[in-house]
């Protein structure tokens, strides 16, 4: 099934959150969503799922437009922070419904299991939960999905190392069960980027990067050394930014670089380190 | 100046979060204070900072009660993310009173510089900013602090990567201004453990280990590989926990352990996957 956004934009009053996103799904695999804070991620994810409209734009799956289609719709979920399921609804209830809703496309019994990993009380209404746990118990049951796409927004935010470390084995497992497409929005791109097949990385609201993690871990090459040696070196190719810490400069270069001078040190660029580079504005540069 | 918590306990109804805490920091430093959620980090943190009362025990400076003693309290400062300031305050307005309360045990040119950095609106009223901006305007106030003691309380949840990078990168200028004891309550472990010259692990409201860098890193070692093999060597040692993944097993085992069978393989534990295994519970065993 391929899901695809064409000319995706979006208008608040004077800010444009998304600006002429074209962009298609359509490969199983676990997807990461990047962006700064503000960069238009969760806007993409709820025009996506038809939660908010666009300003401009489509977004079709198999060709068909989803917007007002019960049954493109129903391909789809959504996990995120803001809350459309009814506060006093206890997790067990909520799986029923899901249950109801979704059929053959949610497993009852995996979100049973993923609660009981979690220590989930069952019987407890959402409105009463912690933060943490009202994550969790969305996460669940976003986990149970077997819907051709499930979207998490910030699945991980405010669970400690533990319950983190257990979200992304629980997001293995549900993979297992059913490949789909799973996009996952998230600031915490260390920890993740293990499990991430393909990195989106979207700032002031367009893709700034689509690439699968063999493409992104070969993206850029930090280079370290005395100041002089590392200019020498980085005049020749495209630089994406440079650290000076003491007399130590790094640059980071676009592509893989090597070189014979020994003053200088050169490794691989993980992921979130080169997020930051790509995104980082003239204030943080301190 | 010495901090020292003995015997410190406190009881909420029919929780004890605190359990009889045994605690000393004097050596400037920075110093990671890690548990889980419920763990009772904040509330150790608040009982030190005096904005709660302990059920029994004592905190003291260099021998003498912090508790309503304005002149050691004048020597902490803690970033939390409750709200103890006005939220009809600017940011500008906070430097002054902080300038005001603290006199030399504060730098406002920092607390400017540090603002523009993370481009804070400094016009803008604490409680017009936007959860993170919440966070931001706290930790510059806290950045900027020459206290002896200077407290963290999640610094960097819910920002983007490149604020919590910027963040580690001001936390390090600020320690460079002046060395104190900087303590940080953080469940970003992973990213945060380079700079952490000292680990302090709270679980049930007790301290599990408390140890320098050094210590920290060989604590455990990773034991990969079938499971046959690994249990043989397992037998010999103390075993903290044990993970299998399809054939593959991994015993996270106590110090440094080494072994010629080429059917192993075996590498250190950095301090997140050392904490979530030590911390770990039954149900998460999945």
């Amino acid at each position: 099934m391929k899901l695809e956004l064409k000319g995706l934009t979006k208008r608040f009053k004077d800010v444009t959150a998304l600006d002429n996103v074209d962009l298609c799904l359509e490969k199983p695999g676990i997807y990461g969503l990047l962006g700064r804070n503000g960069a238009g991620k969760t806007t993409m994810l709820n025009i996506i799922t038809a939660r908010i409209s666009a300003s401009e734009g489509t977004v079709t799956l198999d060709g068909e437009p989803v917007f007002d289609s019960d049954s493109k719709l129903g391909c789809m979920h959504l996990m995120s922070e803001v809350n459309y399921l009814d506060t006093d609804l206890r997790f067990k209830e909520a799986v029923a419904y899901a249950k109801q809703s979704y059929g053959d496309k949610f497993d009852s019994d995996s979100a049973m299991r993923y609660a009981h990993a979690f220590k989930l009380e069952g019987s407890k209404k959402l409105g009463k939960l912690s933060t943490g746990y009202k994550s969790i118990y969305k996460c669940c049951l976003a986990l149970a999905m077997d819907t051709e796409f499930v979207f998490f927004d910030e699945p991980v935010l405010g669970l400690d190392a533990n319950h983190r470390d257990l979200f992304y084995r629980l997001l293995l497992d549900s993979y297992q069960r059913k490949e789909k497409v799973v996009v996952i929005s998230t600031h915490l791109i260390e920890e993740a980027a293990s499990m991430l097949e393909h990195f989106i990385i979207i700032a002031s609201g367009r893709i700034l990067m689509n690439l699968d993690s063999e493409q992104m871990s070969s993206y850029a090459t930090a280079v370290s050394g005395p100041r002089d040696a590392v200019e020498a070196l980085a005049t020749r190719h495209s630089v994406i930014s440079r650290v000076s810490l003491g007399g130590l400069e790094t640059a980071y270069i676009k592509g893989i670089v090597e070189t014979d001078d020994p003053k200088l040190s050169v490794c691989a660029v993980d992921p979130q380190r080169l997020f930051i580079e790509l995104t980082r504005n003239e204030e943080e540069r301190v």
